[in-house]
């Protein structure tokens, strides 16, 4: 099944079912009025989502031309929102750009920060920001959004209570980001609303490309226009149900928490990357010195994870401009 | 004005507001159906919520016995909970414990972490936590619950968005404290479940006891009945307002998101501590080894905010024991 989010005047928005293709939808809020609630009732409406998803997807029910524009993250808001570094390609990159000291246990541990869940963006909304000083970048990544976890599950079991995988863009201000990072208490001010994909899907809409807890799909990244990443997913370190085990150590995640990859980073370069800070370094590395600048305001990102040999993807498209806010 | 949350079976319980004393309580689900709710909706909710408040107060409206054992968190769940380390004392005490490297502008820039707030506890309920071994720790602090805060506010605009106050317990595990604070990513594993006393107020509730954006209260904490501290919440370095425009720096904060001032902490000795890794430190301090152990399962601990010569307050009291996670 897939799913997206009409804005509407309330702050979960109104469930739409998504026609395979992404080119129809159908208004679903008499099974689940929001996703999140959805989500949160997964055993008693997966069955009839399910019959509408058919029924639009057999051309039974006509239903009506799907508009991203007109749709806010999958979930505008959810309880909680963890994301991991689990490329650890990006991670050892990141470490030589910040200075900072050497992250303990980075092989066998995730790496995983809190995030603010309360107020996310659509995939065409304007990202309102305050500063070009701060170091404006973007992170493609890809994400899966949880039914209830249990204190302490495997990562087997957590893997079970994967329900939706979702594509998205972990907007961060660079700027912040290494003091945040010195005083321990990780990032804040780093790391303003994170932004969605239009389409949130299941897992078994993805066939082979999921697998091993992994989303084994190319993350397509443009700035500007310009052709910047294509780096693929299935090369995470650790899968998400390391991830999740991980966020449910010392507490129960509850129906809704969003868990996220970290910035998707291969080794090989000729993929280029998927946020700005890691081709700087590479920059450094490579020339001594970084010769890409961050993000000005009127600049354009635009994210999309392909089906291999094709321009088309799962989660529909993220394609924001960056404004100075008011 | 004051107000708990009754448990029901919706995940944002019922409202109750109640009397100045905390003898007595009336439902005020009929204005708005949960505190989360009341706190969405200010605007519209405050005018009825004080004429009731007003007339159980006068003993017009007779009400009910108030009963805090079957309240749950006044926010069982909140949008967003950012959690300050706003008196230094503790924050350059907690630097000698960990032996975390020096804190760049621990002076100026006030230290925030976000954590979880999907899943808070109530006064009463029993702390369930994995392990003995990993360094089961309380910290008493206090915190504001803000109405709709724009990016970028001032602390003086800030401290006008301050909606309702709130007494807590930050439980902490401290064998993942250090570490987690070395990888840059903050807090995670470290910080299970917070708890909350059962009665937030507004702030006229506190008189002069609340002023320049912080509470003048001592925060009087007892660990298996002994007295463990009462340390005063006028020492913060940083006010609210302070903490309020540094987590919105970058970003809106929706209504219903908690702030905290991290570990009640005075420089005066004679007080006593607000959590045992503070404790800890003065022991390593003075006799060269830490003497106080952390909790075992079956613990209890007891927090109460009193007035000046009373031995009650305005919050109420969180009092639970530590249990085992099944």
């Amino acid at each position: 099944m897939k799913f997206a989010t009409l804005k509407d005047q309330t702050p979960d928005g109104r469930l739409l079912v998504v026609s395979r293709d992404l080119a129809r939808c159908v208004d679903a809020s008499a099974i689940a009025p929001s996703l999140l609630h959805a989500v949160q009732h997964w055993a008693k409406v997966e069955a009839p989502l399910r019959q509408l998803s058919d029924s639009l997807n057999s051309g039974a029910t006509a239903g009506q031309p799907f508009d991203p524009q007109r749709c806010s993250a999958p979930l505008p808001r959810s309880p909680q929102w963890c994301d991991g570094s689990a490329f650890l390609n990006h991670a050892k990159l990141m470490e030589q750009a910040f200075k900072t000291p050497p992250i303990p246990d980075l092989e066998s541990i995730p790496l995983m920060y809190q995030g603010a869940s309360d107020d996310f963006l659509g995939p065409h909304d304007d990202v309102a920001l305050p500063s070009e000083t701060d170091g404006i970048d973007f992170e493609g990544e890809f994400g899966v959004v949880l039914d209830h976890v249990a204190m302490r599950s495997t990562p087997q079991d957590a893997l079970k209570q994967v329900r939706l995988l979702v594509q998205l863009n972990d907007w961060s201000l660079r700027a912040m980001g290494p003091r945040e990072m010195r005083t321990g208490f990780g990032f804040l001010q780093a790391k303003p609303s994170t932004s969605f994909a239009p389409v949130a899907v299941t897992p078994d809409e993805l066939g082979d490309a999921w697998r091993d807890g992994r989303v084994h799909l190319e993350l397509h990244v443009e700035w500007n226009g310009a052709h910047f990443g294509h780096p693929h997913g299935g090369q995470m370190s650790f899968g998400f149900g390391g991830l999740i085990a991980h966020a449910a150590r010392t507490r129960r995640l509850t129906a809704g928490t969003i868990i996220g990859t970290g910035t998707v980073s291969n080794s090989s370069r000729a993929v280029g990357s998927a946020c700005i800070a890691e081709r700087r370094v590479i920059e450094m590395i490579d020339h001594g010195e970084a010769r890409t600048g961050f993000m000005r305001f009127g600049d354009r990102v635009r994210m999309q994870a392909r089906l291999p040999g094709q321009d088309t993807g799962p989660f529909g498209v993220i394609d924001q401009h960056v404004v100075a806010a008011p």
